[in-house]
C-alpha cells in the first residue's frame, strides 16, 4: 500500500478492475481519438459508477506509464483496498483490547475521511462499511483522511444487520449513540471486544440496527444542541473507548 | 437573534452594513438595470469583501422585503453577532466551570461551523476567534454549524496573544495541544477557568501563542497518524473539559 495513486493500464487490466472493484477507481484516461467497442463499454462501466474519464493527448499517458503497451487506457486507482467481512472475522482474535466502528451508512466523504483518520489514529482495531449507502473510498475521501485511510483496516459487508449477529456470536458486544439513552457516554465500559455503530448523517441509526444494539450511550449536549457532525460524534466514541484503554494501560 | 437571515434594506443601511461589519453580510441584491456611483460602491464594497451580489428582477426583491422602499438593494445578514473581547471580558465571571476555546487561525469554514457546533454541544462558555487570518462567519460556517453557531458567545480579538495575557490576568488558564508534550489529554484538569488553543489546520498553533500555555497536552495517536482534524481535535478537548465538569456534578 502506498500514499500516493496506483496506475493501471491496457485494455483487460482496466476493463476487470471497472467490473471488480470499480469503487477504487479514481479516474480513467483514455488516449483522444481512441474508439471501438471495449473503449466503448470502458466508458459505459466508467459512467455507471460515476467515475471520471477523459479522453487526453497520448503523450499525457506516455508520462504517466513511460514506455508499456498502455493500449491508450490507464486507470487511476486509490491506495486503501477493501476487506471482505468473512475473510476479516475470521482471522480477527477479537479481545477485551479490540474495538471497531460499524458507520451505518455515512454518505459524505468529508466526514467518512475524517472518521477514518479518527479511528486511525485512535488506533481502533477496523473500521466495517456497508457496500451499499456508503460513500466509496475515493480521491475526496483519501484526501480528507490526511492520508491515513490506509492505515486501518476496511471490511466491507453486503448486509449490517447480518454482521452485527456474527460480531455478537464472535464475542462483540455491540453499543449505539442514542440521545434518549439514558446512559451518556461517560458511562462506557471497555472490557470486552466492541463494534461502535455510527449512524449516518440525517437519520442516525437505522431503527433495526439500534435494536441490535446491547448499550446505547447518549453524548451530553448543552445550548439545545441535538447532534453533532458524524465524524465528530464518531471521533468522540473513539477517543473515550482510547481514553479507558491507554489508562488500564 | 433569529436561527434564520434577516434582511436589511435601502442604499444607506447596506452601505453602512457593508462598511461596518462586512463579515456579517452573506449577500447582495441589486434590481436589475439598476446603475449609478453608490450601486458601484457597493458593488466595490462586495468584491472586497468577497460577499456575492446578484442583479435580480424587482419582484424578487418583493418577494423578499415586500411592499417597502428598497431602493432596489438587499443584503442579506447572517443570524450571528460578534462580541468584542473586552466587553466580554468585562462581564465574563470565570470560574471552575468556564472554559472557552481560543481559535489560533481556523480558515476553513467547515471546520469553523463543526468547532462551533461542538463547543455549543458541550457547553463550552464562549469561543474566542482573531478578527484577521479567520474566517468569518458567513452562510457556510451557520450552515456547517447546524444552525447552532447563534447559541455560544463568538468574541473577537485583535489580537489573540495579548488578550491571552488578558485572560491570565483574569485567572485563566492556558492550554494547548501540542503532540510532543509528555502529558496527555486525559491528565486533564478541569479545576480552574481554562483557555483551550485550538490551533490552524496546517501550522498548529503558533510558537509564539504555544509559549503562552501554562500546559501542553497530546492527543495518544496510533498507526503513525500525525494529527487529526482541526475540528476533530476542538471536539476532543470540550468534550474532555465536559466529561471532567458532568462526572464532577
Amino acid at each position: 500500500m502506498t500514499s500516493s495513486d496506483s496506475l493501471i493500464y491496457g485494455r483487460n487490466p482496466v476493463l476487470e478492475q471497472l467490473k471488480r472493484e470499480p469503487e477504487r477507481v479514481e479516474k480513467v484516461l483514455v488516449r483522444e481519438n481512441l474508439r471501438g467497442s471495449w473503449i466503448e463499454e470502458i466508458r459505459k462501466l466508467s459512467s455507471a459508477n460515476r467515475i471520471s474519464l477523459s479522453f487526453v493527448p497520448g503523450r499525457r499517458l506516455f508520462e504517466l506509464v513511460g514506455n508499456v503497451n498502455d493500449q491508450g487506457v490507464i486507470a487511476q486507482i486509490t491506495p486503501v483496498s477493501y476487506l471482505e467481512f468473512h475473510d476479516w472475522l475470521d482471522s480477527a482474535e477479537p479481545d477485551s483490547e479490540t474495538a471497531i466502528l460499524l458507520l451505518d451508512g455515512i454518505e459524505d466523504p468529508h466526514n467518512f475521511g475524517a472518521i477514518l483518520r479518527s479511528a486511525a489514529a485512535a488506533g481502533m482495531t477496523a473500521v466495517v462499511v456497508p457496500k451499499h449507502r456508503q460513500a466509496p473510498v475515493n480521491a475526496t475521501v483519501f484526501k480528507t483522511s490526511a492520508g491515513t485511510a490506509g492505515r486501518i483496516p476496511i471490511v466491507r459487508t453486503g448486509n449490517l444487520n447480518q454482521s452485527i449477529l456474527e460480531l455478537k456470536e464472535r464475542g462483540f458486544w455491540i453499543a449505539g449513540l442514542d440521545q434518549d439513552a439514558d446512559q451518556s457516554l461517560w458511562g462506557l465500559e471497555a472490557t470486552v471486544p466492541l463494534a461502535f455503530v455510527i449512524g449516518s448523517e440525517g437519520q442516525g441509526i437505522r431503527k433495526k440496527t439500534s435494536e441490535h444494539c446491547d448499550f446505547h450511550y447518549a453524548i451530553p449536549m448543552s445550548n439545545g444542541v441535538e447532534s453533532l457532525n458524524a465524524s465528530v460524534s464518531a471521533a468522540l466514541i473513539c477517543y473515550e473507548w482510547r481514553r479507558h484503554r491507554d489508562l488500564k494501560a
